[in-house]
């Protein structure tokens, strides 16, 4: 490695580090103190350029892209207020576990808290949202700090998708020049040919993380505990593909199948779409009917908190054991109803008791208990019957056009995406929607959505930078609000040429405030909750020269199919009433409780 | 003071207690969990309320009122990454001392690290770049805890004025219902009449903050310093209006003049615009000529860092004697040459410094000196006269058809601004061009830009927040990237009701880079640092309902003054070719120069 001069050197051993350690894409956005990480990026051969000119759009494409993939993806930004802008990225990225590597170019430690511009406290910039940051030294042609340059380098990005995955921050001071203008005797010639200026022919140091399992005998409470339950249930919160790790849905739904439990499959669980759905134990329309169910009496749960307020309201008054499975050793479980940790990856643990199950006679002393009690199963089985028959009432064209609601696009989104697709929803109502609304299906869907903080920012820009790097079609469902919000996240369509087909929900303001009691209270209602904008999305359209079409709510399939065949992104605009919107939600959810209700009433009876 | 329910008596008392203290603004984006204070807000009569739907303008826009008036404004967004939109706001209220209230809602604190939805570490969020920070109790109706409350706001609020001012965090965590809803016995009857409940007539408590001040002796060396400098200057460098506190033009005038020294005004130091300027010692032009002058020997600076490069380099190269006035007792000088830091106010420094050369002897001391040195002024003045000159030559309309450039843009928006005025002017190259460009006049024009920490985030949200308060006919000055980067930020026009002129220099790009070595290595010049868009942002009127002109640079001046003159907010969009204006403004700084040189040549040769 030679350079020029000593920033030059610098950046370009960071990006040649970075790069041996497996890193494929950057994204930047323009400065001056970056020059020379933007320029060591922009020469390396290997690693993907997407150019962003607002920091906070650059940071959540940045982390769409990490999320789909699993893969760690850096960051670039200048000096001061720049890297703030990635803070809500970083939060997101911490809490949901993508791998983001955040470079922040700053200016020379005596400039810090001098009065010097554009120059900010930059170390501890992102709190404990991180699982490492450093602050590297001043770049200097030495042996020794470049060999240290490189261990850092490998080492952070290492960090990213460490246990768990996770942001790491390296804030990067430089002095001028900051080009790759020749200054004689800064870089001696002969650096090139020493250990630090040569670097080695892959990363310079690797690491080598193993990943926590118990051992069978552990296991053997949870085995025991599931074996014997009447009413055993498996719960799959969000999780990203990089958070699943090993786990292979076929084995959950075998286990499932094995110990006669329903998998109750948040949409973005990465278990409620693909092929193991078929027949198997999987269901998806529990946010609509387990009211109406008989409580669980062991639950094993992978993944963060489910979408489903009224899944977690069930499990919190359930009083059942519950089995908590997390890598990272986490309690993601803000019920405070989880009764085990099970600190290991879903992987092993349920390859270990499916193992146990075929291999010893816990499968034979089980089998009577499935049998009696397999009802428990079928009554789930019933009970999502039900469910998606009335929503499939509440789908038919002319219900549609009298009672149009938000529930039946998602529920299209869903039916009707191609497979393999990406699907990627937005917080609030959406996401919501997607859960009680979206079927599950044989189909290749891996759906996202930044659930890690559940914001409403950066929607646009994830869900772009989750359709950046796959040939999946990529399809984003977002409201008013957040669309409104990353309305410059839009620039990545062309910029850093993105697909997609982007519905819009547009109910003009917070549709999610009429489910909440503020409903009632007007004043302040309408100025400060729901707060419509009046906002004509269409001029979005020819600002960033995507196409813009306003559907029918009861058009919304053909128009969808049509997209989806369509080269280039079109964004779908679809009205609705928010107020009318949720009653029609509630009188779906009211019909499913019911019928369930008299269901579960006349098995009891029988 | 009572309430159906503690949150809702929570909300109310802090929101009282905030009015009582002077609160008179505040920015709310919606939320749920920020119901408590949003409800309060809204039914307080003496607090106008700002709604926005984008945190991180919000947060521009309240800086931009807090900067404009000098006083206190709030922000409230729910718990969540909506917070952490706020911290490049708070970052730039923190480093420019601008008076911030920041109050995020946050969820009970059993949920922080549970994995509740929405919920991360709001505690710390905005790092050491705080006056001070508090995390509020849970809502209760008890006597020591309101009072605390009660405490803990009025506190808080006048923290935001202290010395120095600049922004507050105070997290408040709420448990549901957040609606005023009634809940039985949750705030007895008999609360209301105790004094926490009540409150007292105004504030709970109050803070009486004296500013610092030096003795009359203590001042002795400066003065000393001051007459006996063969070559005086005074630097006014950017300070806010709250950040000048007492200090009066007319005094620094006065002081200029009897010691014979020019006053180098910053265009956002409050003194190069004024009644006080005619005929006195106030000169603007410096940025262009100060390469050609003598080095001064002894300099008097108040304000922040100037923001003229050459003066900054000038003040480095000088060996003077510097001293540098800030009343927070900050050393806000980056070429580390000042000598001497006077923690005091600058007024009473001046008032001081004036006083004692009427009453002493010191000033027929230091007449003779003033005479034989006469020069120094003069010479200020000879070049001051010369690069207004070579300037107005580049602004004749034949000059401007052959070779337009940016700076003929800011030329006119200062000279043509009616009075008084506020001027809002971006980071990056508009402030570079003010400051080179901007003729010093009797106009009352306050001339603002967010120079804390020099981003060009939020440029137009800060602008119409200091539109939004104020009479004045507000005018924007911002760069395409700028205007892309805060967007969003329009939709206050609207909702906010600001009229503005905004001028909009399009120049496709970072236009900034082409004064940057990385001009010469293509790539990644183009892709990375210019980082051309193409975006037509005609689109953003029809989006944000403002009319939007695209204005020849030739007739520039007349679209600006009919713009003034009419109702409502136009966008005034101008074409440059960034590389062209950048050679422009080198070669009238290149042909000032010269003329300066020769004068003094010419001078000394006589």
């Amino acid at each position: 490695m030679t350079a020029p001069n000593r920033a030059t050197l610098w950046g370009r051993v960071l990006v040649d580090e970075l790069a041996k350690g497996g890193l494929e894409a950057v994204c930047i956005a323009p400065g001056s103190r970056s020059t020379p990480l933007t320029v060591a990026f922009a020469e390396h051969p290997d690693v993907a350029v997407y150019s962003h000119l607002d920091e906070r759009s650059a940071s959540y494409f940045a982390l769409g892209r990490a999320r789909r993939t699993g893969e760690p993806t850096a960051l670039v930004c200048t000096s001061g207020t720049a890297a703030a802008n990635f803070h809500p990225a970083v939060i997101e990225a911490n809490q949901a576990r993508v791998p983001l590597l955040v470079l922040t170019a700053d200016r020379p430690p005596e400039l810090r808290d001098s009065g010097a511009n554009q120059t900010i406290e930059q170390r501890g910039l992102y709190g404990d949202a991180l699982r490492c940051e450093a602050d590297l030294p001043e770049p200097e042609a030495d042996e020794r700090k470049v060999r240290s340059l490189r261990t850092t380098a490998a080492r952070a990005l290492a960090e990213t998708t460490g246990n768990p995955p996770g942001p790491v921050h390296l804030n990067c001071p430089f002095r001028k020049p900051l080009e790759p203008i020749a200054v004689p005797d800064d870089v001696p010639d002969a650096f090139a040919d020493t250990l630090a200026g040569r670097g080695r022919e892959g990363a310079f140091v690797d690491t080598n993380s193993g990943r926590p399992r118990l051992d069978d005998d552990e296991l053997d409470p949870v085995l025991d505990a599931l074996t014997g339950a009447d009413r055993p249930l498996i719960v799959a919160g969000p999780a990203d593909p990089a958070d699943l790790g090993d786990l292979d849905s076929g084995a959950v739904t075998e286990l499932a199948s094995r110990l006669g439990a329903p998998v109750l499959a948040d949409p973005l669980s990465g278990l409620r779409f693909g092929p193991h759905v078929d027949d198997g134990p999987i269901v998806g329309g529990y946010d609509g009917y387990i009211d109406a169910m008989a409580s669980p009496d062991v639950v094993l749960r992978v993944g963060a908190s489910p979408t489903s307020k009224p899944l977690r309201r069930a499990l919190a008054d359930s009083n059942a054991t519950q089995f908590l499975i997390d890598p990272a050793g986490e309690w993601r479980e803000a019920t405070f109803t989880a009764t085990d940790l099970l600190a290991a990856t879903p992987g092993s643990v349920v390859e270990t008791l499916l193992d146990r199950l075929e291999r010893d006679d816990v499968v034979t002393d089980a089998q009577p208990r499935l049998t009696t009690d397999g009802d428990w199963l079928d009554g789930f089985r019933r009970a999502e019957n039900r469910h998606w028959e009335r929503r499939d009432d509440a789908l038919e064209t002319d219900a549609l056009r009298a009672d149009p609601f938000e529930g039946a696009v998602l529920a299209s989104v869903f039916e009707d995406a191609p497979d393999p697709a990406t699907i990627f929803v937005s917080n609030s109502m959406p996401i919501r929607d997607a859960d009680r609304f979206g079927r599950p299906r044989t189909a290749d869907l891996t759906v996202l959505a930044n659930r890690g903080a559940s914001g409403i920012d950066g929607i646009t820009s994830t869900a772009l930078g989750a359709g950046s790097t796959v040939d999946d079609p990529l399809v984003l469902v977002t409201g008013d609000l957040a669309f409104y919000h990353d309305s410059n996240g839009l620039l990545a369509i062309d910029r850093c040429g993105v697909d997609a087909t982007i519905v819009l929900l547009d109910n003009d303001g917070g549709g999610i405030f009429h489910k909440l009691p503020i409903e009632d209270f007007e004043p302040p209602f309408t100025d400060q909750f729901k707060t419509p904008h009046g906002l004509a999305f269409d001029a979005l359209g020819d600002l960033y020269d995507v196409a813009f079409e306003r559907v029918d709510p009861a058009d919304f399939d053909a128009a969808y199919r049509r997209s989806l065949a369509a080269d280039g992104t079109q964004v779908l605009a679809v009205e609705f009433d928010a107020e009318a919107s949720h009653r029609r939600r509630e009188a779906i959810r009211g019909s499913v409780l019911e019928a369930v209700a008299a269901d579960r009433t006349g098995e009891s009876g029988s």
